[in-house]
């Protein structure tokens, strides 16, 4: 039997303790053989969850011990760089949460660190890219059965966001997301990203000035129209109507048993991402495992494509304080990550 | 110009008042000229709808009078033939409501009556085949492009009936309608009729034991299962699934404006016939209209289809009774109504 | 019984043909008893459509021979304002195709003549307005059930257009009608128009770069951004998403029979306005034969909406031309309009 | 860490081979340990399949060996019973695909046996209870709020079946789902079967007379009707319509990416049971092994629900071949099945 990969889950929080126990009970071929986690209480309750787990308060001391095949990083985004430096050192494959790290100049720190090695060793976690619905919309595109692509009209509605949202994390936290899957399905890159302010939702947090729509252009000419939306009260939602020159298609229509009652036939409606995308978090996860266990080490989006994701953000974050038309400025793809 | 069609509506209930408002505000080409009802003050609240319209207590006066082309019945179904038999003398094109009359034997004599005419004369209120699903159904059965059509599989619903609604009015007031419509939608005659008790609705009416499974049976094979039920409390729902050879074809799904709201996407049902079937009763109306200002005097069920249809009611409440399977023997259809 | 209508349609193209018929057999209380078209073999066509219609060349003939009690116009947009005047001085009610005339100040003009009479006198043919979703989303939006109003989310699809369609009647032929309803439904007027280009369809005809997304902004702060689309190929689809504070909204999805097959379950969508809006074409002649009748004249958008639409078209013709967020300045909306 | 469960997959055939793979890349927490097939290529065949397994001709050299903790038995059902008899005495958990044997004789032998252990070590393969929708339709069901149920309306649809398919197999291959499933959304057991017959698909292998509607009462009154086609030519559908006393419930709609074109929309159906249940297929493995490592053994129906689901099939064969409605009488469930 081939072994199963020793993972170490970097970082225990909500995250992170969704991981522990996707793979402790969900994915085939793995199993969590060490978390890293400073808060001592935090790591306990999460080794209860992960049998045998060896607990470190440091990458370094994990890395030391020998204790993991592989690293999946979940603390908050401005400690990533610090654990993705070590683990790229000891040359382990690693999944990284969202985004790749704080900002475009330490993510191309982290590109060109890992370019000294064989080939890419880190997959960011955009977990959308293992939606089946997305993962179909792409298909249609690439195989043009419906003429070229030309617009896409988006939307992601969060039900509500917690005090501690700020007004920039409408653009770091939530059309980060877009940045990498809408291009993604469109087989192009962004090149400029505008945004409207509609009419202010009364019920949002006061320091709040949202929706907001995001206009994003690919270097293809695809123009994607974005809601971006973090109060709409009624449940969670994220969809695509895609447009091509011969037809349309629209993902993340709402499934599942209707129920005629009391004068309406209805349908439940996801309230979180963590029901909307739990398979493609699921699906994630196995799949780089795999990809790791069988030599590829990434199956899905890799740290170029958290660097662009970067530049985006910064793109969009001008967009939203500044206002006009902000250009997204890229270097060429490196062949490394072709 | 041609002459706008001078209609006199006998019988100023509830389906009278219907149709008066329809003719006067609806249709084109027509007008109610002559309101007959027995009831003074139901007769001058109809008058007041129909400004020029005469008041008549009886048919046979209006008849005397000269004061329609046209006769609409929508007396009660026991009062059916004594409007019927004069008119028919009188040789003036009729819409009857449905039923035709209260009981197969006097169906057959207005057959009879109707057939020392040159043609027939008498259309059946049957409105659903004027409903476009239905009608789509059909062709769609006629064309054959799905194969031949082998079951169909209906549904009903009423939210909720009067107190003086018996047991025997699930077959005849209810279950009448599929009688009519389904055999044209499926090209055939029923030949048999059955019931099947489910677990009784414990919110119906205390001498209601409903709802009931009706399975007939069609001269070309198809077996129909309907689910009939008064008591569904949400709304009202009248739909098809038809099985063909190589599909499926639905009708009757619901539609309008999608609303978003309490963790729920939802579309408004209907909660009566008179908004589900609102353009099929328009329609009805303007196509006899149409037909008699051309002198096509019928487009629509005739009185062959409605002595059937009572049949099948006899043999239906049989079979709600006495239970096991009831024959419907029926005669052949006469030339004259082919 | 109150007298019939007497109308005279004025231009017996398509449209005026189209209204012909409608009047003829369709509307209740209305009859065609004057056709005005300059073209004597059109002339004589839809003569043989109207029994017993007079036909004329010239609207000032037609007011002669009093002909009519109401004028319908229908000719091409530019012959609009030399029938409205002559009409208007006649005191004639009048339904006038849109646009009102063809640029605002023409329309402007219009206004004013008008309002030397006792009230509004012309309603505007803007016919989506009675179009049952869109009455319904406007009543949602009035209700605040869903919140306030803050985004419309719009598209406006066309299987093709003829080789004559400019790239400016993308504004001046399509867009004219969003310019009148949405913000209808939204309770507001518009105050900027921008257009942006996405992806060329490359089906489109040679000389037209569409599909484009037009955005619109209210004076309540509502956003609109609008895909408006003539060469999709596979239908013609008119569809809105309306973001609310707590809610969301959808109109123009597809309804009607669902058939399996193939693989498949699918929907006939429509394939061009006539079917799409068959039901509120209908509606608006009817609701305005019956606001003539009964004293009113204009049950529906009147000339002053007709003048703001004009504003906006020019507006967007320049947001199409010259790039850029375009104003729409408009004078208050005098009590006459109210 | 808690030790994967070693399991022993008796049967390599299709059934058996997705399983191997499944227990092998999907399933967490457990491996193939051995491989019984007395065919030696397709042993190699599955072997290949599960690195490390070893291959065993008869489940008796398995059992000797200690080769497993647990078995999956996937050989055709007639075999079953020669592989449950020593998997029992060998005191092993047990997950054995449906049917539990091939009669209720041989069933009642298996429940007898499995009586002198503690507790159930018999999980019987019927999947769809871990389907997401039918468990919501159960809880549902159970809530009552929408009332009692009181019919469920059903339809089990195949695009096509082998030639080796045979009349019987309508009920023991097809309707065995709706024997297990049916019943447990609804909380109550079969006491009867009926069928009847619609017209034929001329499409259908020439020996088989099919559709059929079967119609089932339950203990509690619950009626239901179940059209039951294995030749619908377009796909796979498996749906139910529950009717309660304030309301419906479907299940089984389609769902994912809709596609305009071509003037439709549409949706891709399933064209097997593979992908229509494909993720009820990995949660029942997955839970079965959660359930024997953390000591339950069985998670989902036992044996005795597996010899109930054999008397309802004898019942049915006799109600397809002579015709009526056919009771189906069982003794009270053990204490030991509670």
């Amino acid at each position: 039997m081939v072994q199963d990969l020793r993972i170490a889950v970097v970082g225990a929080g909500r995250m992170g303790s969704d991981h522990i126990q996707r793979i402790t009970r969900v994915v085939s071929g793995a199993y969590v053989s060490a978390i890293v986690e400073p808060d001592a209480g935090r790591a306990q309750a999460a080794a209860a969850e992960a049998p045998g787990a060896a607990v470190f308060s440091r990458i370094e001391e994990a890395i030391a011990a020998e204790a993991m095949d592989a690293v999946l990083v979940s603390t908050p985004g401005q400690f990533h760089a610090p654990v993705l430096e070590p683990a790229l050192e000891a040359r382990l494959p690693i999944l990284c949460e969202k985004p790749l790290t704080q900002d475009s100049a330490s993510s191309l720190d982290i590109v060109e660190l890992e370019q000294r090695l064989d080939r890419p060793h880190i997959q960011v976690g955009f977990m959308r890219r293992f939606d089946d619905e997305y993962a179909q919309l792409r298909e249609l595109v690439a195989s043009r059965a419906s003429g070229e692509l030309m617009m896409v009209r988006a939307a992601h509605r969060n039900p509500d966001v917690p005090e501690q949202y700020t007004q920039n994390m409408l653009i770091t936290d939530s059309v980060v997301h877009e940045f990498d899957v809408l291009p993604w399905v469109a087989g192009s890159r962004v090149v400029s990203v505008e945004v409207k302010y509609p009419r202010r939702n009364s019920l949002a947090l006061s320091h709040l000035r949202e929706p907001i729509l995001v206009i994003m252009e690919l270097e293809n000419g695809v123009l994607i129209d974005l809601e971006m939306n973090v109060n709409v009260q009624f449940g969670y939602q994220v969809t695509t109507e895609a447009v091509f020159e011969r037809g349309i298609a629209r993902t993340g229509e709402p499934s599942g048993m209707q129920v005629w009652r009391d004068g309406r036939v209805s349908t439940t409606e996801h309230t979180g991402f963590e029901t909307r995308f739990a398979r493609a978090y699921d699906a994630q996860v196995q799949r780089w495992v795999d990809a790791v266990r069988d030599g590829r080490l990434v199956d899905g989006p890799n740290a170029w494509d958290g660097y662009l994701v970067a530049l985006c953000c910064e793109a969009g974050v001008r967009a939203l304080t500044d206002g006009g038309v902000q250009s997204v400025v890229a270097p060429e793809r490196p062949a490394f990550y072709a």
